[in-house]
């Protein structure tokens, strides 16, 4: 298959363009396939229809956590399986309009998770400026431009670099050095398999998502006997569940093949259906079950 | 001892005057105590001080999920330890200077956890509007003020009447009817106790702090074989370990006894020495584990 068979994919990604969602996309992808930009996280849940196939969210940051919109989403989602993963390293910059100065700024516009990283840095050099969030980095970028003058935002310095008018006030200024933030692969169904095509890696992972309706929400040790001494649990996080008693949760647990690094295809047709089995027993426990992703 | 001894009790709470913090700390300690009140959750937990020797905080909201500035804090922190909750009912207004319409509002300012907990009511009705991020809601109450009058913030009836030349928009704006903020009661240290003082009843309670320094940090497992049968596990949360390796996590487990209700002095003791033994063997089994908390 030629290289002009990918132009046709349409792969959602959280815009507008200069996002690090986009660089992340574009890590997979490159030119080879058409991005269409949404507004929020939401909006590239909601985007899977006749047209779009595949899409990239941001999951986590190792500085702040989980994205909360992403798993939000995934709470009630039926849209989507997940099928891989990106990891990009993430420098933030504060950026301005042409000639603005740090002492000007009174407002500083990002995502929350950009404001979050940036915590440290916003309390020493701008302990009284506004803090506003926007739906994406880039977006904050882009806005700046019909703002007054003394709005800053946070974003990547290729973003900055996309705006006519702005400047990189400062580089780097997240907690750490170290800033990585992790995006998924969903692709429409979990039956449509874009990993070889694209060259992604297995990495022989899946995340499940579990909740009780009944006494059993608030005794979840039964559900860590069910993992077999082929796999083992690396990530749990919890979100409130809606349309449900107030405090019952719905969690999602990523577990891990143990010594899973063999690239064949023997190897991923086990690990799936080893997940299919620990999902069956998971709800036969009598908790609500489901994959949400095999990767 | 007579009721003038508490007056000499401080009690440190997200401030200013208003706050839900504040009106669940009065739900127990009344007007018999003297409230500090700090600008933001992380100053109250720096609070704890010669003179401050009880705090409260907000841990987590039925529709919106974990406070994370409070578990940054607990994630680090060595002050205080948890001994007492307190659930309150958050009905959530939207206040403006008097006079101001919906349409003409331009930015929505408040705490992040009330606007994540109102982004329905926000998407539909205020869908240009600036999210505007303050310490407290009641911080953006009183920054309607001196603000322009095209700003509106979201926070408790109560607190809008705090304010002269503030008016109730809409009431009840949250994503569902029922919400509920849980929040903790932290001593200065564990030996100092204040439950019987205050007729705060036990909960059979714990809450640890849990990580791993090697490739443990991969394999959560083992932790749960560690429960004995007299314990479950209640809930589970997450937070990025800082100064390690990206993706190392911290845990936050809370357990509690099976069938704990019985108010009885031997029965907290017990309690209190079942959940020292789960800490030792949990750092016996090659965990860094302390409790942060038990109530």
């Amino acid at each position: 298959m030629g290289d002009n068979i990918h132009t046709t994919l349409n792969v959602a990604v959280l815009g507008p363009l200069g996002t690090y969602t986009h660089e992340a996309a574009q890590s997979i992808f490159g030119s080879r396939v058409r991005y269409q930009y949404q507004r929020t996280i939401t909006d590239v849940f909601d985007s899977f229809s006749g047209d779009i196939h595949v899409a990239v969210v941001p999951r986590e940051n190792s500085l702040h956590g989980i994205v909360t919109e992403t798993y939000d989403n995934l709470r009630s989602c039926n849209h989507g399986f997940i099928t891989g993963e990106v990891v990009l390293k993430v420098q933030h910059c504060l950026v301005v309009r042409t000639g603005v100065a740090l002492h000007d700024i009174k407002r500083v516009l990002s995502h929350e998770q950009a404001l979050g990283q940036c915590q440290a840095f916003l309390k020493t050099y701008l302990p009284d400026a506004e803090l506003v969030k926007t739906p994406s980095t880039a977006s904050a970028a882009r806005a700046l431009l019909d703002e007054p003058s003394n709005c800053a935002a946070i974003c990547s310095k290729s973003c900055a670099s996309l705006f006519d008018g702005l400047e990189v006030l400062r580089e780097g200024i997240q907690i750490e050095e170290a800033n990585f933030t992790r995006f998924l692969i969903l692709t429409k169904s979990r039956e449509q398999s874009i990993r070889s095509q694209f060259g992604i890696d297995p990495c022989y992972k899946a995340l499940l998502r579990i909740y009780a309706n009944d006494e059993k929400a608030h005794n979840l040790t039964r559900i860590f006997d069910l993992l077999d001494t082929e796999m083992c649990l690396t990530q749990i996080d919890r979100r409130p569940k809606l349309n449900g008693a107030p405090f019952h949760d719905v969690y999602f647990a990523e577990v891990k093949k143990i010594d899973g690094t063999v690239d064949s295809q023997d190897e991923e047709y086990e690990w799936s259906a080893a997940v299919d089995k620990l999902v069956l027993s998971v709800g036969q426990a009598g908790y609500d079950a489901v994959a949400l992703g095999i990767w």
